[in-house]
């Protein structure tokens, strides 16, 4: 059997995105920019993909971006946010994914921010009482604040933080990568000027992405050439990722509470069987509370083990059960996790994060943690 | 009849590349940097591509860098080029694409660079004593020239531009998307040490592209996040670009004089017929001359014409040819183009670039030159 809990990382195309896609790399293979037929019938795809977007975001089509990906929309919000608004201070957390983290250190490197980062508990939570303490001393701040975290899966609520980002009139971008198409962003009424999506992440192609950046918050282009994107972004478009991320949020919104529900039964049937089956099970940040974390992770902390001791996702591979350590769309398996280190994780025991989409069953729980209580049973 | 004829714009993709592609959008999903089994086999995927390419152009893996386009890897060769060797003198010309011109412009607003263009003449050609004089008096510049142009096909020396670069000690890259997959390069003996490809002008994928660097020219990443490429571009790769882009190379070096030979006769027959046909037909640049320009790329500058002025290129639309006045992957309709401004062509004759692509015919041209017979023989 083979079982895929590594959604967090990427997720199987829906087949009726790549039906979506095909026609693009078949027929349709007009440059956008072009005026004759052959480009206005792929820019008209285009912009029908923007628009179908901006629907969705209760945004404008305007402020929509099509991006390589989520990264480079974090680069451009923080890059040419701080050029463009002369920002000089930022203010963000150590459990930001690297998309974020390490632009904003660059960009302190550079000397052009000065960089703070909140305090996060054992837990992953920050502290809003602090945000506040920082944005008062510094106007003009950049916050840059995820929605939910990668790999605790734990939620920030963007709401507080905008209020008081715009408060203390602060450009706040968030990243999004991981509730982009799993919850509802309703871009009128969040107080967010930017937010990112990577379409691999719900089930649309691998390099593709948005950026959302709010109307009165315009920035600078960070890839200058063409006039694309509205002089936003030169380069040819990547006409097939374009179309494909479009569809996917489409078919994500069709049924979101649909597969919102799916997922959570898989999720909490993952959390009762491994919490009766394993003794001394536990779980990292959040991700085991349903209301504060995401529906489609669950960060797991095994009981220290000499037989499993760094070998766990190996061992778990091996039978056919493909999860990841820490970030997997960032790292190697030997880097340790920079988001569990900053919840001073005990390093005796082995984490993996489990995540989920709506192509898993309960079937792919209880083969699973069929294996994990083989593994864990040798020693005992 | 429908002729497309604007393959410097973009090409339709070659079949055998969307064969390549499908199986990872259709089963292999896995995210490259994830170590388990889904992920290995992408991961191994990714390599092999770039190793195909390094090998054709004869270069090193750890020197091809994936990238989601040509303009993204000419901005990362040069803003990332002028900061990690402390650049700050560029030298350049008018008619490089906006890729270069635009992002090197914006190097100079921000005082990162003192920017010198060389003076081209009416047919587009630079002067390589006044480069060599700029070189002397700026030591440590950075050099960006094209290949080709890809409006009015103008081939750069690039071995006699590297070896200048080369004795005064500046990094050399050049812009050579709209030479790559149509000419070889061969990287051991040219001296570049930047050089760049998109996938889409070679029957490969929109969106694809990738970035050479010498290895001794080491440079810092443009775009921060993960590890991936080795380091040298965060965010998860667009796997189903690199493997079309690596395919489609893969396929145009299999038979590079077969196709050179083929669309080379399909640019002559036009040359010939249109002389023959519309009295007082011109050129532009040097496009006419097979040897000193791209086999791909005709610029044609027509007569005067009250019954086309300004409204050729949406006649020969209406008439099902797709061709392009200025740089059609770069501007809209009514943007004149910035190239022909430098020529100083004389702006009462409608100008159209005809490109060509292996995919053309001679009936092609026929049906073409028929058509614009019709166009300028009305008025007569
Ligand atoms: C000479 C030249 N440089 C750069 C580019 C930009 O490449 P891409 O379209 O892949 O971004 C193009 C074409 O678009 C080009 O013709
Ligand atoms: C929270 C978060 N931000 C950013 C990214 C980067 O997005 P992309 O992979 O599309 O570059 C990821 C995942 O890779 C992510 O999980």
């Amino acid at each position: 059997m083979k079982v895929y809990f590594d959604n967090a990382a990427t997720t199987a195309m829906d087949d009726r995105v790549i039906e979506a896609m095909l026609p693009f790399m078949k027929s349709h293979f007009g440059n956008p920019s072009s005026v004759h037929s052959h480009g206005r019938e792929v820019r008209n795809a285009i912009e029908k993909s923007r628009k179908k977007v901006a629907e969705l975001l209760n945004a404008t089509p305007a402020e929509i971006f099509f991006t390589s990906g989520g990264t480079e929309a974090d680069n451009t919000a923080l890059v040419c946010g701080v050029e463009t608004h002369g920002i000089t201070h930022a203010i963000s957390s150590p459990i930001e994914h690297h998309a974020v983290l390490h632009t904003l250190e660059v960009l302190e490197k550079k000397g052009q921010i000065k960089l703070s980062l909140l305090d996060v508990n054992s837990k992953g939570e920050i502290d809003l009482g602090q945000l506040e303490e920082l944005l008062k001393a510094n106007p003009n701040s950049l916050v840059s604040l995820m929605h939910a975290n990668n790999e605790i899966g734990n939620l920030n609520d963007l709401e507080k933080i905008g209020e008081l980002a715009r408060e203390y009139g602060a450009f706040f971008h968030s990243d999004t990568v991981q509730t982009m198409g799993h919850y509802a962003h309703d871009l009128k009424n969040l107080p967010v000027d930017a937010i990112v999506a990577g379409g691999h992440k719900f089930h649309g192609p691998k390099g593709s992405g948005f950026l959302y950046v709010r109307k009165d918050k315009k920035i600078h282009p960070f890839i200058h050439g063409g006039a694309q994107e509205r002089n936003m972004r030169g380069g040819t478009e990547n006409v097939i990722g374009i179309i494909g991320i479009a569809k996917a949020l489409e078919l994500a919104y069709e049924d979101m509470a649909g597969h919102k529900a799916q997922v959570e039964k898989v999720k909490k049937h993952f959390i009762e069987k491994l919490t009766a089956e394993i003794p001394g099970v536990e779980f990292n940040g959040l991700s085991a509370d349903l209301d504060k974390s995401l529906y489609t992770v669950l960060n797991v902390s095994l009981p220290p083990s000499e037989a499993n001791r760094g070998m766990l996702l190996f061992n778990l591979d091996l039978e056919g059960i493909s999860a990841s350590g820490g970030s997997a769309c960032s790292s190697g398996a030997t880097v340790g996790s920079h988001v569990l280190r900053a919840l001073n994780h005990n390093p005796e025991r082995d984490s993996v994060r489990f995540s989920f989409s709506r192509f898993n069953t309960l079937e792919d729980v209880d083969y699973t943690i069929g294996k994990l209580k083989e593994l864990y049973t040798v020693e005992v």
